[in-house]
């Protein structure tokens, strides 16, 4: 069976992580090993990791603020195809955070998708361009490389249109002012995954809270979403580490013209000062805030749990019924207090927890006789960009394409 | 037994609408007649109207925009006295959309107190001034009239914090930018009249949708609000008329970033263009838009139901359960396919209409085995501003003061 490298890239604004996998028909993609490239634009340092944590690669260009992205993605491809040795790297899969009102599926790379893509910048200016740069650098420095396009926005697209839908004009709905949600990559990730766990539970309805830096909760019927708390960006439904997010829209004219804000001050409020870190004054990161004897980190962290219970109300309203609720990210796999603390304020739902499996973050987390059953599934939106860019060199091939 | 005239007055930016009530002890205020004065500032024209419809009075200044407050509101209380007779008119009472963070009962109207709500003027800047004008006018016109103030926002008070606070820097929050919630008028009679209908269901959990021009939704335990859908302003929550309802705070930047719109354009997007107008096209009337034949006015309507739909199950996490939900405002208490409509989409929670009940508007109209009940009531907010202003009234005599 012919093995491929397929290549991950999730690309920031100061930092590019990759993945690299082996990709093999009929088994789940291995992860060989991760990397990261960070401080782009000022002085780049490159580092690779095995998948135990042992540094594979390491390399520094001081006060390089001249190197460009072709240069850096040059050195990165090099280095995995030394790395690969007799597997060839195939593809490249790329986290990209928009793909509109229209794709609702992963997408082969062709110029007239760049361009659709590029058109998009407006509806995210502060992560589309960094995650179109790198397929653009790879396509100079390898132009054979197969490259795919997997968007946060895709898995959501399923959404009825009154989820997608503000009650704003006709014509800047039209122009793509609607709700797209986002952390799409996630949520497929575990909706395949909790199939794989709990098939009957995967045909049911299923809110999935996405629970890390950024947070949002999707309400997903029989294996597709339905809906979701993420909206036009990632500033809606949830408080996040230091993102607001719902807010009356009033508040942001109240800025406006009471405070005499600009749009960039108020950006840098709602996206940078507010969220756990502006209630608590202490810090974005619930590990410190559940340590912390500050009152306000306790209120801060009492706020978020406030915030999922009544999201969870209402994600089980867009699903007429509540059957299961999976915690997954970076709080929702690790916090035991978080998981309690919201399973304790939605007993109303039927929601009942072991606490002694919430204790040892366990798979299923509910008691026998809770009528919904919770669950702790750890994402890994890197394995679904894997596997999806997988699914698009297998459709090629069975096209009779020769790659 | 004492008999009081008692005037109740609701005033907005270009008009004043005052309703006026005998008040006895031991009975429920009795409404004389309802009256306006609309065109103020242009040529203002003052129309009183009998219970039954009947003209009373009517009055026209014609090209008269400099006529002052304090002389229509000399006419006002000039004819309000030659009608009344032998009843001593004793006392105002005022509608006040914010009473701020503190106010959570009717107040006494002092000069102290008076100064205290021109500060929350930036908080309401389109509604505050407006509510304050008649007061200052009065207290010129008719310096011995006990007045009173009456918040829109006193019912929700008894929210816990976590439902009054944003994910805002706490400095913001201590400054004001707080979820005050409004119609707290409307759904105090509500609460007061479901008592009077079903103690026992009073003292549940309850929600009640006050659907009008404005529209919000507000969830009741034990008679006390415990969160409602509207927030910092009147633009939160559902859509309204022509009012947005709650917005991605990022869709707001994207106007003034990728737009280039202006804060006042912005506001009169938001207040004026969207809402069912806005998704329509149509119009901002629910009776239109359930008459109309075009597909957007139909998704219009859609698009209100769900949104309720999604609220009713986040209010009903607020409360940890759901035992009556009660439709009022105009929309609420008319329209009996939104309140099917909405049934429908809530069958999750328990809800079950008795159709034949619904179409004739009765008060119950859920089914004998829905789970949860479901009632229209119909609201009078000027008869609960009369209610208040006797009890203000009845506790400065309980103080011994001669009124």
């Amino acid at each position: 069976m012919q093995q491929d490298g397929v290549l991950v890239i999730n690309a920031g604004s100061s930092s590019i992580k990759f993945s690299l996998y082996l990709s093999e028909e009929g088994i789940k993609p291995i992860l060989t090993c991760k990397g990261q490239v960070e401080g782009i634009d000022v002085s780049p340092h490159f580092l690779v990791k095995a998948p135990t944590g042992q540094v594979l690669h390491e390399r520094r260009w001081l006060d390089s603020p001249d190197i460009s992205h072709e240069d850096l993605f040059k050195h990165l491809i090099d280095w995995v195809e030394d790395h690969l040795g007799e597997v060839r790297l195939r593809a490249a899969g790329h986290r990209v955070v928009h793909g509109g009102a229209v794709y609702s599926a992963p997408m082969l790379i062709t110029d007239a998708l760049l361009d659709e893509l590029e058109e998009l910048v407006p509806l995210a200016p502060l992560h589309q361009p960094h995650n179109l740069a790198p397929i653009r650098a790879l396509r100079q420095v390898h132009p054979d490389l197969i490259q795919v396009a997997c968007f946060d926005t895709a898995f959501h697209r399923s959404n009825p249109w009154q989820a997608q839908t503000f009650a704003l004009p006709r014509r800047l709905t039209m122009e793509g002012v609607k709700r797209y949600g986002f952390h799409g990559l996630s949520y497929e990730y575990i909706a395949r995954t909790l199939k794989a766990y709990a098939p009957a539970t995967a045909r049911a309805k299923v809110v999935a809270a996405h629970l890390g830096n950024g947070t949002s909760m999707c309400a997903i019927d029989s294996g597709k979403s339905v809906a979701s708390s993420l909206g036009f960006t990632a500033l809606d439904g949830l408080p996040m580490g230091t993102r607001s997010g719902a807010l009356d829209p009033g508040v942001v004219l109240y800025l406006m013209q009471q405070k005499g804000m600009s749009a960039a001050e108020i950006e840098d409020l709602l996206y940078r000062k507010s969220g756990l870190l502006g209630v608590s004054g202490v810090s974005s990161d619930m590990r410190v805030l559940l340590d912390s004897l500050e009152p306000r980190a306790a209120e801060a962290v009492e706020l978020f749990v406030y915030r999922i219970a009544r999201e969870l109300g209402s994600l089980a309203a867009a699903l007429g019924g509540l059957d299961a609720l999976v915690f997954t990210g970076g709080i929702g796999e690790n916090a035991a207090r978080i998981r309690t603390r919201v399973c304790a304020l939605s007993q109303w739902l039927g929601l009942k927890i072991d606490e002694e499996a919430n204790e040892q973050n366990a798979p299923l987390i509910s008691a026998l006789d809770s009528r919904v059953s919770i669950w702790v599934i750890p994402t890994d939106e890197e394995m679904m960009i894997a596997k999806h860019t997988r699914e698009v060199l297998r459709a090629l091939r069975s096209r009779g394409e020769h790659i």
